[in-house]
């Protein structure tokens, strides 16, 4: 089992902007056959950042998201908005 | 619904002695009545890099989870072998 937080950093004029896009996102991965779980949250401290909590079964699985028309093509056009760099953690279970 | 990421780093050193300490907490704190989820993994790249991943109803429930026993009881001495301050962010679901 792979456990995934990915960090998004948009400007915050621009929020109205990317919600279609991550609904879209959000959406069509949850549909990937071996997607076990992918949310999207927001900061309470920072309307502008977003956080993507994931669960794949392996980094295969992951791989093959990364590689998807939809994240392809929404993941860019989410990026025109972002006010610093994405960053992502890969982590395993600890306990 | 409340949504926490709340991240430890520890000296590499200590990470066989703060094992032991990890799982009692999220032992104790998975049998309080109002906990969702809690969930503790570790950074892949980064084996002294320790990222909880919880949920709880609201404030409330997170605030009794600061205030038990084994919380005030544990931290600090996890936090005796950290290397640098741990970080958290209290989220709510966006998409």
């Amino acid at each position: 089992m792979l456990k995934v937080i990915a960090e998004d950093f948009i400007k915050v004029e621009a929020i109205e902007t990317v919600l279609p896009l991550y609904q879209e996102l959000v959406k069509a991965t949850k549909q990937e056959p071996r997607c076990i779980a992918y949310d999207l949250y927001v900061d309470q401290k920072d309307a502008g950042h977003f956080i993507f909590i994931e669960e794949w079964p392996d980094q295969a699985a992951l791989d093959a998201h990364c590689a998807s028309e939809h994240f392809k093509r929404l993941v860019p056009l989410i990026d025109q908005h972002k006010r610093k760099e994405a960053s992502y953690i890969l982590m395993d279970l600890f306990v």
